[in-house]
């Protein structure tokens, strides 16, 4: 995720990082490329009856424009269940440990577990998302007696819940927890269930490739035919107006296939570690457990991971 | 539907078996045809003051691509919401197994029995919304005391779900389980009935029937009639941009067509047997069952059913 | 309802029942009358310096389609929610039986007489959805008992729901339902309270009547006037595109016009009378009452009421 | 809110009533003058190289058109939410009663109390609302013992509702109502909680002034300017397609700002009288307090407040 | 905010200080020499062969108006969205009371001091989001007890949240507050996390800035690029119609440019003290505790903050 500070409208409009410029701009160059050949070989293929005009491109131009705003809708509600779903998380964990600090006769020990066992949650349903080891932050923040039910388990994000069940089960052996308090929690754990769940359905199911696939074609296509449609009535002026369609097209594509898969490290993806680097500061500070971890910082270019 | 390891982007134009071009391709053919039969018969025909030209055609474009964004926009709203019916019962299956193995007194064997009742509902869901035979799995996954009220029944999920009702009821007289308790397990039985009820809705109640039949007829007589209008301007490019601009019409239509119904086996419907497997995977490693089944993996063409 | 098997994109081309058609073909045909009017009119009339082109009509004509897209999308939620209280009361149904079935110490006679006032509730609505006579229905499903309090009733629908409190009341007296599980079945029972003040919403309040009305004008006025802007550039096809033109927009300005009322009895509405008997079927179902009631069936033209 | 009985698709043409052409006959009259002040004009401002043409008009025309089905949408949202507000107000106010008249030794007289404040909170939201007088109805309905706690309050609808909950918890004193059955019936007093506050928040803020003032400005420009733009081509048409655009844009900028303030009392606002006459009916019929008051009618222009 | 009282659809068209024109007023001005310009350079650089025509100026215009309408959307969504969320922590505050004042036993001391840490989170949620500092509202509305756990915290809404939850526990040891009711009240608690949350998400996650950027972008260029496109048709009328268009693109991407973030201080941005007064003022009213605070008026341009 980008964090800009305020920016003035001039500066923006040459503001490199932020856009997905980088990524496109070898396609912009064909299409330079081809808006000069556009304008060369219009006088020589003029003369076998080849010619194209500019009223059927904006038909087409305009349906690619309102099938790319469906595209775009559905990229960008992707990306924001995914980030509702983390800020949900962030929401229940607070709420749980709001839970547990409340109940009476449970040693400091005991809320320390737990808050073990909440922030493993989050780290290791990050590390599932972003398929990378969530070995060494689990052995950090999980309590010793659950490492061996977690560790070694194909399913660590699953297993640190069931733990959490657990956990809450030997509260009310114990008596700390009566029926009705642990049916307020237990509900906050399926809601953390929940969230994970939402998340792999989010990671594991795409927008229906089709789409993807007949936008990206038919927006590629439009953009390289483009110059010679335009040609005949722009002559000199056909790289500038093209470049500019194709900028616009292109980069919307190209921001909707970004979007689509929101728990990537590409700068307009959601910054998992700043997330959870935030839910354990808070649970920290609910909890008194001074200093806290530093929170995460955006790099120069102002990106957030 | 189609899980596709990262595409180049110039690879992707050429992509054959994710789009839905194979069932256009008769259709687009046609229209080939038909440009082709527009540039030889339009010096004939214009002599008889026939003649069509761009700009209606330019207006029912734009309208057809409106209705046609509609449309998409409904499909694929239900088939996320087909999608996170889903993921919920996953979710769902996972809590309500949490809940259940955090009984205390309860036995290996009764966890067993329910897991049972569990994975024979999911199956049992399948198979209905595909309208295959479920005996098979049913047989599979069912414990043996439940064979007799479900395996007969003319209704097995809904009556599977009864059977979950059944065994909570029983653990209750048991002592196991204290009302509250209960509440909390029965709300979540009430959420599978949810999904159960959601699919049949999404199963049973199409898009009305008029929305497809007037998109389908105006974008094939739109797709027919559009060499004859563009020949005038285009003459020899007409194939060229009619097919160009049929792509786009057709394959959206079609593949909105696809996704309406998302129970299916085509490429871009839901992958329900790797669904299926992914909740035993979960439930059977919660009870640390293993050797878990293995998970379905996409084929050649990067098909997932 | 329009439940169609799968048809052959060719022949879904002339299929008269499925579509609107057959409501806006008088329409239609005074659209032809006038394009032909345009034809032989035109050479006179635009000695007087009365002429229309087309650029003007093609701003009108994607205004409006803009405009209509916004209407479809209002009608078609409509029915879409309509349809999804309709299924949510089928699961509340189910969830309720099942909640009563696994009471203990319950009997039969007081399982049925539920299921009678279940049965009930449902006939009521769609009888009074549909303005029709619910008596006989009544007399039918409920059980002697409660045929005072209902029958007479002005509001048979909202009876029925107090008359299921009060059985579950009687039970509570009875002991057989704590109040923790009373508490499980009373929120089922507000949530038909809940479906029946939803489709009492959708019922009786339309879309704003001037949405209707702004719509309805311009579209005609637009079909009427279009000819005359058609027939400079293009004389003897005007009818064809001119009718084309015209049934894409009459066509779903009146198929929008149908779903905004989906409780009907026309083509594109609820099948309500199906949705009654797949509940009574379920329930039924679910207390091995056999035999059950058959299913309803499309009629030959695939109609479903 | 207009009720109108079906109406036949010409008659609907002239309807007057229904529509906002009342609000806009007067600018759609300054349209006509400017259409004849420009075909009057035209030969001789073009003297002075001063000509506007229908292609940027198209471009802005169709620029206005979508950000006005934005703003529609926004508005029609806000009508939507209102009536659901009051709908669920309905619903839950049903199922309260239902709650309390399945109490156990439960007095006439109490029930009685508890309807009055039921419908004194109705009203009293109404009023607030419309921003009228709300004594009379208060003193009315609201039973003598709470007079002294409502009457001279000066958030009466907030007062009422804690009134409620009073008479909630002195039922809880009286043994009738349990904990748990008070949890159940509390919860539906939070409810009426949020439909006032739902309907305090679409009254207090209306869509961001800007865009209602945006698009009032662009929408009259473009009116004003549009026949200048049309005359070169239309002649003499010029009137009839100028005040055709005029209106289709116009009615509908004009609705949009009707819908925003949903409780008002213009032809398309809510009923809201009607609704709370309807909330009425059925709480006394539930009750059986017999006669009812008369269900409100719309007048002769088929209008309902 | 801005709350103005009904104004003459006349007068509308030439209000300043609503629309976001003071804002654009020195691009605009660009524009207009930008129009200059063109007109004056036209007949010297379309020697050399440069001109631009409006065909592509239309297709690029109606694909941003499309773009622009995507964004205004999401813009629209997040301050709705934060709108309900106060909406909702109203509600929630007033139900919270309710729960409070209908406890048997309690103090009328502890419910002050309860209403002081409702106050305080609304306030400390205030200054949180327009990041200002708490400490002043902190100190005049927390009670004494409290001051030492929340004015040195880090985080002081959350800690505020946390001492409502031990506030609670203490009446529950006291035997004030049954398990039964602890579950309601700490629901309601867990509400206000979510609101805290919701508030952070929105204030700390933007439309990602690619979007903004691409958009900020594509509106400039056309903008610049427009006159020269106008002025081989319009001559003198370029600087009136280009600047009319201009006006209509950057007003609405700077309207949602300012609504992207809604808890700032401009005009369109939500009143977030006049908010946090209407709550205390309610809750105070509630508990008789007269005279309440005067509310926020606006200032005279109609201003509220």
């Amino acid at each position: 995720m980008i964090v800009r500070p305020h920016q003035h409208w001039f500066l923006r409009l040459f503001d490199w990082h932020g856009s997905v410029l980088s990524s496109i701009v070898f396609r912009l160059s064909l299409n330079l490329l081809m808006s000069v050949a556009a304008i060369i070989g219009y006088p020589w293929y003029s003369t076998f009856g080849i010619h194209l005009t500019t009223a059927p491109f904006s038909l087409i131009g305009v349906s690619i424009a309102i099938f790319l705003g469906f595209r775009n809708n559905a990229s960008y509600a992707r990306f924001i269940e995914a980030r509702t779903l983390w800020g949900n998380m962030h929401i229940t964990q607070r709420s749980l440990l709001r839970q547990i600090k409340c109940l009476r006769g449970i040693s400091e020990a005991q809320v320390q577990e737990f808050i073990g066992l909440q922030l493993a949650f989050s780290w290791a349903l990050k590390h599932r998302l972003r398929e990378t080891d969530a070995k060494a932050d689990l052995a950090r923040l999980l309590p010793e007696k659950w490492h061996n039910a977690v560790l070694g388990h194909p399913m660590p994000t699953s297993q640190t819940l069931l733990c959490m069940g657990e956990w809450l089960a030997q509260r009310r052996d114990e008596g700390l927890v009566s029926d009705i308090v642990w049916q307020s929690i237990d509900e906050n754990l399926s809601h953390l269930s929940a969230y994970l769940g939402g998340c792999d359905r989010l990671a594991g199911t795409p927008i229906p490739f089709a789409y993807s696939l007949i936008l990206h074609r038919t927006v590629y296509l439009f953009c390289t035919l483009l110059p010679f449609a335009l040609v005949a009535d722009l002559h000199l002026m056909t790289p500038l107006v093209s470049v500019f369609i194709s900028y616009t097209f292109l980069s919307l594509e190209s921001l909707a296939e970004e979007l689509e898969d929101p728990f990537g490290t590409a700068p307009n993806h959601l910054p998992l570690d700043a997330l959870c680097v935030n839910i354990e500061r808070n649970l920290k500070a609910m909890n008194n457990d001074f200093p806290l971890p530093e929170p995460h910082q955006p790099d120069k270019h102002f990106n957030l991971t």
